[in-house]
């Protein structure tokens, strides 16, 4: 760690569970402090003292209680009585060992819109605060009844005047409501006493409500953080990176991914603004190959629809049960992982392409992501793995490097790749998350990888709404779709785990369905209802709509180009392939045809296929 | 039904799963036709016309197409593909032998503000749909670009003046924008084509965002459907009452009982419309009694802990394997169901007071609520019971009947209820209920026995968001609070049942407590954190709050009254007990509290209580 690089902390409320629960994930994930929200204080059996001991042990700083309502610009007896409530709470900050109490800017009924008195005031809960060592940060709320803006909460703090007295800057706050936050350079950085920093997606609803439930760690919503804490470096605030982020997921979230997720974040946060020793993202060619892990009933089920797609079984890894099948350069990997016999395929590793496998790698770890052991022989190439949230390994490779140094090397040739089908590269993956780590997978991608997010999309699918992103390289070579069914996707529905896709890249769907079709392919018939309704909305040349009927091809378009896709079966309980031919610069995915395919595969489940 | 009640639709897009699934669920619940959505039909393998014999042979009318989009107030050669589209859409209705067309203010881009044009256009669109047997049904979306209220969508339907064009009015568009239906009576009837009902709960957001993801069939929400229905009928609408509610929760939840929760819905708004034969509910005095279902293992464990509260086993049923446990009106019954040896325990039953069991019955049948065979010899009282969306039963009864139909009279008395604790009858229930049927079950309780559901409220527990809300008979004798926990509720936490809590009543917590904790009843703990918070927030007097520290008793305070409350472990793996005492007119559950008591109920398990 560089000797300036700031100090991380998070609020126990981002995460889940108890306060013990939080305290050893936020220790664990290499956070510097917490705040300690007091809601997880008062559930728990420890006392503020016992808080204190276990934070020390765990190495963690106690850097903010929070948070402390509705004090300010009251009459006397009302101020009697939050003095009473506040002293209450310094004699709780002085057990735990708390130096800085958040106050947030009043919404009591009981307060006046007085700039003066409210200063007065904060300058009497500095006054007490001081002789107990404490510092106040008081924090515009964006629904603050009076004061809801930094601006007006920096006036109220530089009138009361007060050494103990500062503010709270809180990302959230700022930027939901649209603030400048450039102004906050000519705050002096010894007044900034607390920044806490969330993201959010862009939402058009109650600024409460959002808050509340919709906060993001950042890099995951909408709000340029980068720009924010870069103006809160640049006014000399030296306080720790803190975050708290309210959020619905989150909240019920294992809480030990949970704090890893928001570690990167920070660690994502900090390479933006320049100040981190994450080495960076070395560029990514495409996709190197796609293993699935098969068993021994999907294995020959798996193979033969390869074949029935064009691919050849082209090597046999030297020491392993791995089978390579090959197309142009898709490469997929049959693993036999176990000798069970459940039937069941599921994609086991992504293989990217990578300038620099072994940077990739240690950048990788840099930001968390659980490095993988790889069992390999004397000889055999050394492939970098990683973890994905979601438990799906993610390998760094260079399949044209030198033999020795290349993992083609460690298969055996067994046949020439033959004539094939047209399929010329893996064009992307769609991988199912789990709900709980959806967003966490966008950022792990995006600062792991150094992919690009694209922007969240939504369709609602016969068995419930499906959230959906595309992480990708910025020359589109490297692309993975991940969706995730919003809430939980019907009990009722057939018990099936999240489909996986593999897609395919050919120059011509038309005829690569044809001669799939010939050679036996497993594809997904779609109604005829599907190309009536084409016909209605984007009125394809009819000659075009006519085959597009007779191979079950489907079509889209935008403003920038044209997609023909179209789908097998799904395979092995999980697995099924697309093959996508994009016309000009298409950009999506066929989301909207999403909907189709679906209830296409639930026909075939029921049908036993 | 009486020849003036109005048939009864509901939209495909209701109804989670394949058009097959949804079709089935509508016509068991007892629809008489339905709204077909565009995109159900796009996903189905069944032609048009196969759908239109498929309906027909479940007794369902196809009563709407839906929906049209961005037709009207074009550009000529905009207008010449919307005319194509639309008689594209015509072949796919004459196939389903669907009379009529939704057709949506416009949102499109092409669209200018031009009243006239809007009218001519669609005065063409009507002429081409007459000369195929078709009505327009004309809607104004709330987010429609130019039109968006119900007024101008009928100025616009008056100046095309054609005999197949009309109105469709929705009743989320009307209301979520405030505009006053009231002036719908003024609208011819003939010129009504369409009733569409949706309730919602009141949000602050985008109003797109609401209709799409948050409507909830009629009295779920915050929408006065009853005024809204009476302008319509009063105009001299005779169409159906059709319900389309798009809701995220339903699109993912069995089409089975949502179906019926639908249906429900209808039947409880036609009551308050007067256009009904659904029998009153006769009046509810209290509970009568709770039946726990036990085993082998938890039944002696729980007869301890009943023990301890000061109950007494006072009699035993003369056929079944049940116990009666009593102290003063509270009843409790162990039921031995099973001879299982899993220690489980839950709430098997609930019973109310009903000043008629047999109306009370007549009138949940009517009401598709389940009714439940009972196994009762000759002499035994013939409980009525229905089961609730959760499964619990639910029974009808009056204990101070004549012996020969109290349910008392199947028991034998064993002994004399002892001296007791205090408690002096059951206050409330609160029962966990699925995620899917959370909103069901509110209705459910509301329609079937005429309880009044109370606001909606959401707090943080340990594990994420808890949603509840309690329904009450009007002098809050029967009460009832169903929790759901919003999301998932971590999958990483404890795998326990959620929890089920049978509240008892006392006029003195602090001396029930005392005289429970001598008896060796398994009190529940409750952190000092909570009694140093309680003491800043709201300040009891301090011998009050030393009594309620040393008795792990809550406190909570309202502008009516005050509560003091305190609980048992978990029993059995998922029911605890929870004494109550209200002072003055309290009126809320203490659910301030909620969290502390979670937090301590999962300390409980860990230490493996």
């Amino acid at each position: 760690m560089s000797s300036t690089e700031p100090r991380r902390s998070i609020a126990t409320v981002c995460l889940s569970g108890t306060l013990a629960d939080k305290l050893t994930a936020a220790a664990r994930a290499g956070f510097d402090g917490v705040e300690i929200f007091e809601n997880d204080l008062i559930a728990s059996s420890w006392s503020a003292k016992e808080i204190s001991e276990h934070c020390a042990e765990l190495g963690l700083s106690i850097d903010l209680y929070q948070p402390f309502r509705d004090f300010e610009a009251v009459p006397p007896d009302v101020l009697a009585r939050n003095l009473r409530r506040a002293e209450l709470k310094f004699d709780v900050m002085e057990q735990l060992g708390a130096g800085t109490m958040l106050v947030c800017s009043s919404v009591s009924p009981d307060a006046v819109d007085d700039d003066e008195l409210a200063a007065d005031q904060l300058h009497l809960l500095a006054e007490r605060a001081a002789a107990r060592g404490i510092r106040i940060a008081y924090e515009a709320l964006a629904w603050g009844r009076f004061v809801n803006t930094y601006e007006h909460s920096w006036r109220i703090v530089r009138r009361a005047a007060h050494p103990a007295l500062g503010l709270c800057l809180d990302s959230f706050h700022i930027l939901s409501r649209g603030s400048d936050p450039a102004a906050i350079r000519t705050i002096p950085g010894e007044k900034l006493f607390f920044l806490q920093l969330a993201d959010a997606p862009r939402l058009q609803m109650d600024v409460l409500q959002w808050s509340r439930h919709h906060r993001l760690f950042p890099g995951q919503g909408a709000f340029d953080l980068t720009a924010f804490t870069g103006n809160v470096l640049a006014a000399g605030y030296r306080g720790p990176l803190s975050l708290e982020v309210f959020n619905d997921v989150f909240r019920q979230a294992d809480p030990a991914p949970a704090a890893v997720d928001a570690m990167r974040s920070l660690l994502a946060l900090q390479e933006t603004l320049g100040v981190t020793d994450v080495p960076p993202a070395p560029e990514l060619a495409g996709h190197a190959f796609v293993e699935l892990a098969v068993d021994d009933v999907s294995e020959p089920r798996l193979a033969e629809a390869l074949s029935g797609l064009g691919f050849a079984e082209t090597g046999r890894h030297r020491s392993k049960p791995v089978r390579l099948w090959q197309q142009g350069d898709a490469r997929i990997l049959l693993n036999r992982t176990a000798s069970g016999q459940q039937g069941s395929a599921s994609v086991g590793a992504v293989a990217v392409e990578s300038a620099d496998p072994v940077g990739s790698a240690r950048r990788a770890q840099r930001l968390l992501a659980p490095p993988l052991p790889r069992d390999h022989r004397a000889g055999e190439a050394d492939l970098s793995a990683i973890a994905a949230p979601d438990g799906t390994s993610v390998f760094f490779c260079r399949t044209g490097a030198e033999t020795g140094d290349s993992w083609l090397g460690d298969f055996t040739v067994t046949e020439p790749a033959g004539p094939g089908t047209g399929v010329t590269k893996i064009d992307h993956l769609a991988l199912a998350q789990p709900f709980d780590h959806f967003d966490e997978a966008a950022l792990f991608y995006r600062a792991v990888l150094g992919l690009e997010p694209e922007p969240v999309t939504e369709f609602a699918a016969p068995f419930g709404l499906v959230r959906s992103r595309t992480v990708a390289d910025p020359s589109g070579r490297v692309r993975i779709a991940l969706q995730s069914a919003l809430l939980r996707r019907g009990d009722w529905a057939p018990k099936v785990r999240e489909p996986q896709c593999v897609a395919l890249s050919t120059g011509d769907a038309l005829a690569s369905a044809r001669r799939m079709r010939e050679r036996g392919a497993p594809l997904l018939e779609i109604p005829g209802n599907y190309y009536d309704d084409l016909d209605a909305r984007l009125a394809p040349e009819p000659a075009l709509l006519a085959a597009l009927r007779e191979q079950s091809v489907l079509y889209d378009r935008d403003e920038h180009g044209e997609l023909l896709h179209f789908f097998t079966v799904v395979l092995g309980g999980r697995v099924f392939f697309e093959v996508v031919q994009r016309i000009g610069a298409y950009a999506g995915d066929g989301a909207a045809n999403s909907p189709v395919r679906m209830a296409a595969h639930r026909r075939q489940r029921e049908a036993g296929a």
